[in-house]
């Protein structure tokens, strides 16, 4: 393994599925799966792609019914590119034998490279070379390369180059009692000898996908463009080319294929558009070239460097959280600015999840936000956008503001399953992971931190605050007051930890008082009243009035901000959730020793007629976000706002207690177990960390990197590395920093964006160096230790991290 | 006339075109035309909507021919709403008596009323009381409510609503010979006892657009929903309804409509999306109310505020640039900041020049940018999603950089008219209008402003910059060294004055070294040198890697901004080209004469086999732009930099010059004109102010009006008032102002933002007083007469003009 490519020097069928989703090829706009693994001439891929729709959660019931409302639907696979030899079937790597195979994913220039040395049966050995690219800069734009050597033969090759629009949803093994055929044939037609064209429709959401495809064939450098015919049949179109080929010859078919939607920018209609991209697209080479310099681009704003101790451990590291900065900039690029889309916690790689969004940004903005900002502002559009939906979601349930879904989708409303089915068990049972309101204040959070970092004002002004008073008003409206105990409290939902979704033996689900849930809500109120005092006086009286916010409400706000109830137990130990300390404790060992892995506990509990709901066992602890968002300062201040005692040891304290109970059964748990131990200890958290870094490479779920992967996680462990360790906080108009480097890590360098500065800054044990540089921007404040400093652009403040 | 309210007391049917121009109710998203004068029970509307496409240009040639490609097509009339009395036809203006008439558009409310007094052949009294709106705060929905009263009689009354899709375009007569009809049927459907639904497709660019119809019928304030029929037909759906109705009562009714398209943001089906917004929608009052604060927090940052010492004059003159206001407001809003439009020049309200964006951007962004930037942002996004069309244009012409259109519709590519039509001589002429490569600084200009006020270094790092370089660039490469002069020229293009395409008795069109075009370039090349430098370092880096720039190109550019040429004439008159002074006078008294009106001296000529390119004869001066767009310092450091002398007296002087010599053809040039006189001779400035004041209200070019209004025109004149007199000019981060009031006006008040303040400015003969709201932002600097004042959220400067 170099530290850009990701290498698989064997064949090996077994391990595809994985392979395939870490070889994905994307770039935000043309999401386009399984680019890597299968056999150069199966050409089955399928490409997810962000539509308009959602499940409809009734049919995700009901298994077998038609889809009503499209969410994930693959596109049309534009790769079927493929040869065969004389009097032989098309070529696949089942028949014959392999001599040699090389895959590589460069990262670097963001190519997928295949080699492969084939014999087929009748003795016939061919080299076959293949490139393939999604373009980085020409957002429409992919291409693929593929050059057969002659070794020792010579005779007439078929070569087809086509576009299938026949694909299906068939990636999840779980979904395949649903309808899996989307879309819906429109055009298919070919022009001149070397372009056709396939026009497609998604069934209920009517959105128009449009591919060409420029196919052109080269013998040893010269074009030799003979066709032989077209293969027409609705949903799918092939040209077919002859070339002869004499021994140790070389043909090379580059094939360009352009990508346009209905829902497109600048366009007039989508496949008038994509005929004239492939007419207009530079070929192979050109496309290469200007593809990697947009991914170079890239990688200057996000690469990170570090020396570790260990070089081995170093080359690791960086190549894993360069694949992972890799996927997460195909998911979400600045292609997307421009598109109504969000992140989805699987990326666009797979099926599972069906493309919904859920709150996987809150671990992913902070990355976007000190490298691209903009990208952060297009996706809390994307929000803004369906705050209306929230709205009528919140009144429909009883509440003020707005209520953004657990699970969000085309048009913003709620797409979360009623039930889920349990492979294990194969049972279909109840699903209220929508009672998971916390999502609320991820998105408030998300606006916050935004604005933080970037100093948009006009964004906050005209987007952001509306979210985020809606929000807090949404928090007060389903607070309760407790009068006995003179308290507000927030009954019957769902914190983060899935384990729990209702009390033993209550029949009505949800919790009450989860921490994390009170203690945000309270965060989001404190923002509220901050928003209202920074808006220009005008805009908040305007927003005031149109949402119809009086005094009264205000006040009201200001008292729960205050009154919120927290519940504790033992010495100190902040309860999940009220009743927590009356669960009974689990059999860790016990388990461990029955079943191999029992990181989803949920489904093994339930195959046994049990569940998770009995035991004081979390999947992930999510009293403990509390201290991977907040820094242990902000949260005295948070427990002295609500009259509750908070010790320096409360945090080790918390953090010993629910790591002893969690089975890490989300991605995202070991990242933030490993982000609240960092300042304690350094070594089980760089244990953690590395753990956290293999989720997706190894597949340590088992199976679902296949279905797609997990873009929070992957971008949390990068934002590990570059916010967590440098201690970056943009608060009050200053960037503060509180370095704290992992023991065998001698050096960090990471290269961010604040307030439209570029910054460098560098962190070894003993000293930090920002340097700003050069442009026309206002100066800008770095905190450190209480103090700030002022830090001008093309200039540089070092801070001595000893004294 | 009331300050708000454009009051039409009788029924006129010959002014009928005019005033359902200027009664046009839209709210940029929701375009909707002929809101207004027709009779009630016509229900004959062509609500215009924004579309990909633009006409092709072959298409305009060849009369007849089935358009291609669409930009502006009139959408589906949601407005039939009519009834008729037992044994009488639908109601009709045309048959029967009109006892009173009242129109009248409140532009404070945004909202259209009208009263008609009613006596049919069978001497039945009732009165009809119409209110409509197209929702300014919630973008999808509209809404028309009808009460009749029986005065004087009793009986069964049928009531029909309905949607209709079956519309053509036919608003301008000259394009009657093209065709019209550009909607295909797709779907209706009705929905229990009050709700419709249509759907319909543009035929070539596939748009789906889909609306419902919620109808509820009230007899004395009690819903009485009995319905009778429908009447459906592809494209076309109707209810009736039927009500008994006693002598003295009334039947109200009110029609809720939403408007989706398959480009909208968040939905999943366009069709899905529209019946679940009546669905869920207020009633008229609760929609009424909504929109009426809409309209009230547009005002607080739009209206201006002045005393003139005439009474009448300011009741009037504040009436009119109202009712400007509220078409640009109507046009480009907080709606389409997240759509992908421009400014069309002639507003949605009428089908002229079909949509197609122009230049006008120049005259309407400055209004946009002191009071809601973030529109000015998203329209100039329309023109960055087309720079790669631009570019492309450029190649194809052989030039570098980016050439945008001189008309853009849906994907970017030159929509101009090969040939046009003189309707005076029934000729096809050719028309090089194209040539007008000056919109690319217009571009590049808005790009600078926008920056200017806002200070958005993302949207200059991410999307700005990259224009204006390759604005920058397409100047360069059009321009040639003569090297006799040792001089850069500009050969063969337009200026703004559209009257001279060519030198006479030369075949090819295009005109040498207009002066506008040739300064516009330098100033272009100017602020690509000061925009490399500002830029964040590593951003400048990607950028020039990314097209391409490298130092030898910017080396030409520092030798082109140095040495371009300008032509002269007389004593020290810029030429407006090359040669022009070789030009005959023109005749302008025996024209005047001879024809009422030559202000399209153009047809007129035509008609006679002669052309202005004859005469010293202008459409609108555009040297005189010069003094419109740059202070005398500015133009004077311009000169300075190209080596030619400028005497405080070259701007009288030239203005004398060529204000002689002008027909006023253009709606825009009476705006520059009083702007250029406004410090040199304020009571001639004052009086071509009101003279363009009238330009849409009194429809001074004759029927073009009823085509579309002048958004160019109307943005001017109210930009003219705040900005030409107050002096506001935001440069090098400095807020500088230079108050010159007109003669008889007492005091001005606006209202701005500059870079997130939101400032109140106040201006009298002797004094200046910037108020900045209270706000969290950074203090900002004021400037005025070279010196600068600091200025923090929450205080006053206060600048004596005497002294």
């Amino acid at each position: 393994m170099s530290h850009w490519s990701l290498l698989y020097d064997e064949f090996n069928p077994e391990e595809q599925e994985l392979r395939e989703a870490l070889c994905t090829l994307g770039n935000g706009y043309f999401a386009t799966r399984g680019a890597g693994t299968e056999a150069v001439a199966d050409g089955v891929h399928y490409p997810g792609t962000y539509l308009a729709g959602g499940y409809n959660r009734l049919d995700t019931e009901i298994a077998g019914r038609v889809i009503e409302n499209e969410d994930l639907v693959n596109m049309p696979n534009w790769l079927p590119l493929t040869f065969r030899l004389p009097e032989s079937d098309w070529f696949s790597l089942q028949e014959g034998e392999i001599l040699s195979y090389r895959q590589e994913l460069d990262l670097r220039r963001g190519i997928l490279l295949r080699t492969i040395g084939f014999r087929d049966a009748q003795g016939r050995e061919t080299k076959v070379e293949e490139r393939r690219l999604v373009h980085m800069g020409a957002m429409h734009l992919a291409a693929v390369e593929m050059r057969l050597t002659a070794e020792n033969w010579s005779g007439e090759v078929e070569i087809r180059s086509g576009l299938d629009g026949l694909v299906t949803n068939e990636g999840v093994d779980r979904y395949k009692e649903l309808n899996s055929n989307h879309l819906e044939p429109l055009e298919v037609e070919e022009f001149g000898d070397d372009t056709i064209y396939l026009k497609v429709c998604t069934r209920q959401s009517k959105l128009q996908i449009a591919q060409s495809a420029r196919t052109k064939v080269f013998v040893d450098g010269q074009l030799s463009q003979r066709l032989q015919s077209y293969l027409k049949e609705p949903g799918r179109i092939f040209q077919e080319f002859i070339v002869d080929l004499a021994m140790g010859s070389e043909v090379r078919i580059e094939k360009v294929v352009s990508f346009f939607t209905s829902r497109d920018n600048a366009i007039s209609e989508c496949g008038l558009e994509s005929r004239n991209a492939v007419i207009r697209a530079d070929g192979f080479e050109g496309l290469l070239e200007s593809h990697t310099q947009a991914w170079e681009h890239l990688w200057r704003r996000f690469d990170v460097d570090f020396v570790h101790s260990e070089p081995a451990e170093t080359d690791r590291t960086e190549l894993i959280l360069r694949l992972y900065t890799f996927h997460l900039l195909q998911t979400t690029s600045t292609h997307t600015m421009d598109l109504d889309v969000g992140v989805p916690s699987r990326g666009w790689h797979g099926e599972a999840y069906r493309g919904h969004i859920f709150w996987d940004e809150l671990f992913i903005f902070p990355l976007l936000n000190l490298r691209l900002p903009e990208i952060t502002r297009s996706l809390l559009m994307y929000r803004f956008r369906r705050l209306d939906r929230a709205r009528i979601a919140a009144k429909n349930a009883g509440y003020r503001g707005a209520m953004f879904p657990w699970q969000s989708g085309s048009n913003g409303r709620e797409e979360s399953q009623e039930v889920h089915l349990n492979p294990k068990s194969g049972r279909w049972i109840p699903d209220n992971s929508q009672l998971q309101r916390h999502v609320n204040s991820a998105i408030a959070y998300n606006v916050w931190h935004y604005y933080q970092v970037t100093g948009d004002m006009e964004f906050l002004s005209f987007y952001g605050a509306e979210m985020l008073l809606e929000i807090a008003r949404f928090w007060a409206s389903i607070a309760t007051y407790n009068a006995e105990l003179d308290r507000y409290e927030i009954l019957r939902v769902m914190g983060p930890d899935e384990y729990h979704d209702r009390y033993p033996d209550d029949e009505e689900p949800g919790l009450n008082n989860n921490s994390y849930t009170n203690i945000m809500a309270v965060w989001v109120l404190n923002r509220a009243f901050d928003v209202l005092k920074m808006l220009p006086e005008e805009r908040t009286n305007e927003l005031l009035e149109s949402i119809g916010l009086d005094q009264r409400e205000i006040d009201q706000w200001r008292a729960i901000r205050k009154k919120m109830r927290l519940v504790f137990h033992g010495e100190g130990i902040i309860s999940q959730f009220e009743g927590y300390d009356k669960l009974q404790e689990f059999d860790w060992e016990g388990y461990r020793q029955k079943y191999s892995d029992i990181q989803r506990l949920d489904r093994v509990l339930e195959a046994e007629d049990d569940t998770p709901n009995h035991y004081k066992a979390s999947k992930q602890a999510d009293v403990l976000m509390l201290f991977y968002l907040f820094s242990s300062e902000k949260l005295k201040k948070f427990f002295d706002q609500l009259g509750y005692p908070f010790e320096y040891e409360t945090i080790p304290k918390n953090i010993d207690y629910y790591l002893k109970r969690t089975s890490h059964g989300s991605t995202l748990s070991r990242v933030v177990h490993s982000w609240v131990l960092a300042r304690s200890d350094r070594v089980r958290s760089w244990k953690l960390f590395c753990e956290a870094l293999k989720s997706d490479i190894e597949d340590i779920q088992g199976g679902t990197t296949p279905e797609g992967i997990h873009l929070g996680a992957m971008a949390g462990t990068v934002d590990l590395i570059t916010r967590g360790y440098t201690g970056i906080e943009p608060r009050d108009d200053v960037l503060w920093f509180n370095p704290c480097l992992p023991e065998k890590m001698a050096k960090l360098h990471v290269h961010i964006r604040y307030r439209g500065h570029a910054l460098e800054v560098e962190v070894t044990s003993d000293l930090l160096k920002v340097r700003a540089l050069k442009s026309r921007e206002m100066p800008i404040k770095v905190g450190f230790k209480k103090k700030t400093h002022d830090l001008e652009a093309g200039s540089t403040v070092e801070l001595s991290l000893s004294s």
